[in-house]
């Protein structure tokens, strides 16, 4: 089976995104460079992030993602920006008649939405949003790496990385650390 | 002048210690290797992390520290673990009696700690302690640097790196990304 990877940008001190959901300067990362990524042609970052960032991204099999994800992008419009198949963790239903071609479930629990996703990926990479979702996914012991792309920037407050944690965790040392051009790609498995 | 920088061992998302002030595996590091970085006989890291730390520490002339941190540790007995001179942030003054010999100065504001401190480190640099301490001096714009000596273990809560910021604060790439045993050495300039 494929590892199923936490994942997301996040600002040194472990926010992903202002407390209104704005991002600010994470992001701007996906656009400083000439390099593009394959998957989506809005983003292009610099060489050394799009060695890394290309087969991470062309890895990845299905997502597990939040409703609240979900519904401020609505869905990508059932174009996932990364792999085939999205998981939306959701007490509440697929909307009627939204993208009906699309490989789209919903489900109402993180570890059943995770096993989900791993039988839809087959080998391939399972990524779990950062955020509530990630965080109960690690909570639950069903993540087995953590992937951080940390930009340069104090945040302060906001919605967390690692979400509802609260209690430790021990990873392995980093096995990418890699310095971008305003991000640093680590990667970090989780200690069993 | 010396450069001012904010500076801790920190978890990656963000915590320094538990609520409790427990560091847990956080200062795991300071004793997993053989090599001593020549200020403190019970630290012994790797050999990679000692080629950090030893210029580190030895270039320190002052240190600025809170009152909680100065009363849990009673102020190292005098003897600060880095530098010569110690300015405590501390609306109460100097405990009567306490190691008169030790050059230590009680003073009740941020800014004039950080200059009192500046003044007494002369060329060398001004470690500020990371927390409450030293994200007032971040949101004051008076720290030049942020090292974050990063351990791979999520804490989930606790006391933060950045204490009060609760604004967004850019900085520079690392300038400084050094992989050691059980920790991640990354130092930003803070962006003017």
């Amino acid at each position: 089976m494929g590892a199923v990877v936490m994942h997301n940008v996040v600002s040194v001190d472990g926010f992903i995104a202002d407390s209104k959901d704005q991002v600010g300067p994470l992001f701007d990362w996906y656009s400083n460079g000439d390099a593009e990524i394959g998957v989506n042609d809005k983003v292009s970052v610099s060489e050394v992030s799009a060695e890394y960032v290309r087969p991470m991204w062309a890895g990845i099999g299905a997502m597990v993602i939040g409703r609240h994800l979900f519904d401020i992008t609505n869905g990508w419009e059932g174009s996932p920006p990364a792999g085939e198949h999205v998981v939306v963790v959701s007490h509440r239903l697929r909307p009627e008649g939204w993208h009906p071609e699309a490989s789209y479930y919903f489900v109402d629990d993180v570890a059943r939405a995770v096993a989900k996703a791993r039988e839809l990926a087959g080998d391939r990479t399972v990524a779990v949003a950062a955020g509530e979702v990630g965080g109960q996914a690690l909570a639950l012991g069903v993540v087995d790496e953590v992937a951080m792309d940390v930009v340069p920037v104090v945040f302060g407050s906001g919605k967390r990385y690692f979400g509802p944690v609260d209690a430790q965790h021990l990873l392995e040392d980093p096995h990418v650390v890699i310095q971008g051009d305003r991000v640093l790609h680590l990667r970090y498995k989780v200690r069993r």
